[in-house]
């Protein structure tokens, strides 16, 4: 269970980030989901190995454009690499019109189907791994965040046992772990011998743009990590104004109080340096966030590759 | 009068090529002016020393999404860097009318007016340094190419004759090239006395798709400079079928009957590679059409810079 961040800019893209997009892949195989898709989504994922083949539902989380603009030309681009299979689209209803203009208007005709969800009337929805759920979030425009859990949970396999009982490790491993009996020389082996209760589900929390975290502490309960945007630090927060964004400060003190084990953080004002000589810089940022929060905290860069294992652990991984 | 080129794919961005976008500088001072806006030109722009603020017009050839899906962006971010003064954009009408539906759907307002022009009806209209007229072309969508012409030339200056008559070179040099006369020294100097005849204004013509380069006969007719698509080498266009677009060898033979001085080839399909041990490769695109032309040719890859003198010469420079 990946997370690959492609954009991580808040607005307007900069030299060194674009603006949002996150995928998720699913546990097995190669399919993934798109959380957000602003301009420029498709020429990131040039340099990923994420196909549009194997796209199985994009969500967008607001109808700015900074989350959505990158829609149109992926959509088409998908199109034109041959994609022929449905495409679900979760997302505020605003988006099915404005594609459909898109449509109309650029001459743009998919080969293949759209299936929108409206998140306003979104109650829950299973596609591949993942069962989706969305919880509204309080921002200038309707927005929202995503939660994914894992929907099927195989159980830990009892290694002593099966090495005591003489099964090989290999393909009737994987057929007891989930949940069949198998022969071996004449005799029957039962997956209740060989396997652990479940383990819990992975839970993952993506929020689009929201100046109030505790809005997420129900979606939060169980989840093992949450990306939310932090575009400003406070100082500047302040000086803004009320913009419908949150400070680093504001997340962190939501997920120290929530005992979130990890968070990501996301969507920083583009005036934030990666320079720490230049301020304001992100690692001003980093410090308040870090001053807050016990939890492991990160700050996305565009490309940076996070991996989420069975136990719920947070690890970077260096390849995109 | 300078020529930066933003992006030179066909259809969809690669690694090394963004989709469809040309700007074209004014002589004097920093406007400038874009023609088409692919997804990711705001994203190119970063990367040279054009400005939003500075931007004049924005010039669309046609709806297909890889010339135009990156103006919504573009605006939205023309609007956050501050840009108050209107913008005139020159566009087919659906344009006109998928911006109004993505205003609408993604709560886009600008604090800027947009003045559109429909190419559909334009005869002529000047903007800046430039007189700007239309040619519809033959693409499976209506399409068009737009003809750039410096409307105010100043005449040559006589350098001899000015030093001969003690008139030091400054102010008084530029009043007398933009047709006034002058007094030094009680004694009034005629600008007739001291400006040869006009030269020939700079004229460059940028076309959009187009299967059938002889349309522009009438546009390029006093035209240095014709900016066309060539999609592919015979060969492939061949293969591909009638969709509109025209093969390098079908441009240059144009070019040579109309005894264009310049031509600069641009929008390539992503299957031709860079590398030119990779075949097909663009190297092959460059034989075909340097075969049939004896001008000045030049395939564009993203931000090549080239300059068009005053006496109509295409350079490149070195710097984006």
């Amino acid at each position: 269970m990946d997370l690959i961040f492609l954009g991580t800019s808040s607005g307007v893209p900069t030299k060194q980030r674009n603006v949002s997009g996150v995928a998720l892949t699913e546990p097995q195989g190669r399919g993934w989901f798109l959380i957000d898709c602003g301009e420029g989504t498709q020429h990131q994922l040039l340099h990923t190995r994420l196909s549009a083949a194997q796209l199985k539902a994009i969500l967008i989380t607001h109808v700015h454009g900074d989350h959505c603009y990158g829609l149109p030309g992926l959509l088409a681009s998908a199109a034109m690499s041959g994609r022929q299979a449905p495409l679900t689209i979760i997302a505020p209803a605003g988006i099915a019109e404005w594609l459909e203009a898109v449509q109309a208007h650029t001459a743009l005709a998919l080969p293949y189907a759209l299936d929108f969800v409206a998140t306003e009337t979104l109650d829950e929805i299973t596609i591949g791994a993942y069962r989706i759920q969305s919880t509204p979030l309080s921002h200038r425009v309707p927005s929202y965040a995503y939660q994914f859990t894992e929907h099927a949970v195989e159980g830990q396999l009892k290694v002593q046992a099966l090495k005591a009982a003489g099964i090989p490790a290999g393909p009737l491993w994987g057929q007891l772990q989930r949940g069949h009996d198998v022969q071996l020389n004449g005799q029957t082996y039962c997956s209740a011998d060989y396997v652990d209760a479940q383990r819990a589900p992975r839970q993952v929390v993506i929020a689009g743009d929201n100046d109030t975290p505790s809005l997420l502490t129900e979606a939060c309960r169980h989840a093992q990590l949450l990306i939310h945007e932090a575009t400003y630090t406070q100082d500047i927060a302040q000086k803004v104004g009320d913009v419908g964004h949150s400070d680093a400060a504001r997340v962190t003190q939501f997920a120290e109080q929530q005992g979130l084990p990890a968070l990501i953080l996301t969507h920083f004002s583009p005036r934030y340096h990666l320079d720490p000589r230049h301020s304001p810089s992100l690692s001003e940022l980093e410090a308040e966030a870090g001053a807050a929060y016990t939890g492991t905290l990160k700050l996305a860069q565009d490309f940076d590759h996070y991996h989420l294992d069975k136990n719920g652990q947070l690890t970077q991984k260096t390849e995109t």
